[in-house]
């Protein structure tokens, strides 16, 4: 069987319209932007504000039913983070059977990958990914799948941090641990790499091109030496100095890498 | 005159009510979050969609009325990105006299300074920086207040960057910017800082204490050499070195002093 690219269906208030050929809907794409963001911005609204509202949460993409599954795959969200129980039964209650239940939401995670000097203030930009998932959160009442989305997301901060602590989660711990869930109905990406790019008449205007440095400033997330708590065994341990390691010369390679090459999307 | 610190407004939907000892909502440090975030997350209702949606935009706090404000001062955002013409005008036409005109919009930045990492998972967290505003956003009409907004925008990501490239923009360049103007209703802010924080029980458990390093891995956002363009002068100018420099020092020492210390809170 050839191997088959899953991608979002495009709605209305989903579509990228604004420098449309840095869009992309493939899951695979969309769902590792969204796990490697350390923070994910979740927007939703609250009854009787004017305002929507925006929590920072942690969360990654999984499947409990198929846990299994990879990134490519049709995936749920699930997030750690409070949002009032109130609010998550107020949005079930209004449900009306033809969408999942669940609070309407809107997640998103940025990467900054590089800072793009131009010629002219306008033809500065950024080298960076961009996601955003639109989908129905609920509560994860299942305390199997609670669990599961727990352990998800305690490792996608450093892999290994769950098996390395005390587990599991004591009965006290495991009730007052909020999981949402976020149902996907779609979602899209943005991807901005390469060089600067400035039109013609300044890059043929030597009074432009002769004193101006044009480039791309590459930025990564660093982590820098563990810094050991007041009651803590001595020895940093594998498990943190090669997630350190990895994480910083990854994050750098990638940064450098897309000033300079623009990593080319396939042709609709 | 003894120095006063501007607060903002506690509002229904702009109060922290989870770890509200964390929450603050002085102006200076608001705004100072707002200011350092590379990339801000906007979130605003689409009419006809079912979900909110959020926007990756730039933006720095600003008064176009009086040019020398500071950051602990009541500001403007301004926000630099597209946001379709149609939904800035329903939004305007949709006013009733009551608030601002424009759009009612959240705009988030989040900074991560640490992973903690804690005996339990339950106990790990994050040492962080995170700031909420809620206000109403509309077009720049005027053109030298979206020339302030240019140069305040492109200084922003790198001071200096505005005066060192060719300016002013041109006739089309001006034409063809958006530049949003958040007329600010109110903000929040928290902040996480020091080392993990265990239960007793567990920090008394020779069992979990014996075995589990705990501690905080500093992380921080850092600019690597940068790479010059296809068509720029050889040398890296020195506003650019000194920016790469500063940022990374100041980044790295932020992370490291916070992984051990607790900055503290004024007790209201």
């Amino acid at each position: 069987m050839p191997h088959v690219e899953l991608e979002y269906p495009k709605q209305p208030y989903g579509t990228v319209k604004r420098y449309s050929p840095r869009a992309t809907y493939a899951l695979s794409t969309i769902h590792n932007i969204i796990n490697t963001s350390p923070i994910l911005h979740v927007s939703f609204n609250v009854p009787e504000s004017p305002f929507p509202t925006i929590l920072p949460m942690l969360g990654q993409m999984g499947s409990y039913a198929r846990p299994s599954a990879d990134e490519g795959d049709v995936l749920d969200l699930y997030l750690h983070g409070y949002v009032s129980s109130r609010l998550m039964n107020t949005s079930r209650d209004a449900k009306d059977g033809s969408s999942p239940a669940g609070l309407p939401v809107c997640v998103a995670a940025s990467h900054v990958d590089g800072l793009v000097m131009a010629l002219t203030p306008n033809a500065h930009s950024y080298n960076y990914r961009s996601a955003v998932l639109f989908g129905h959160a609920a509560l994860v009442e299942d305390p199997a799948e609670r669990l599961y989305a727990m352990e998800l997301i305690t490792n996608g901060v450093v892999p290994g941090a769950w098996s390395n602590t005390r587990v599991p989660p004591n009965k006290a711990e495991l009730s007052s641990t909020s999981v949402l869930k976020v149902t996907v109905a779609t979602g899209s990406a943005k991807i901005r790499s390469g060089p600067p790019a400035d039109e013609k008449h300044d890059r043929e205007d030597a009074g432009v091109a002769d004193r101006v440095w044009t480039g791309v400033i590459p930025v990564y997330r660093a982590h820098g030496e563990p810094v050991a708590g007041p009651y803590s065994v001595a020895e940093v341990p594998s498990y943190i100095t090669e997630y350190v390691n990895d994480a910083n010369e990854g994050a750098r390679e990638h940064a450098v890498e897309t000033a300079t090459k623009v990593l080319i999307k396939k042709v609709d």
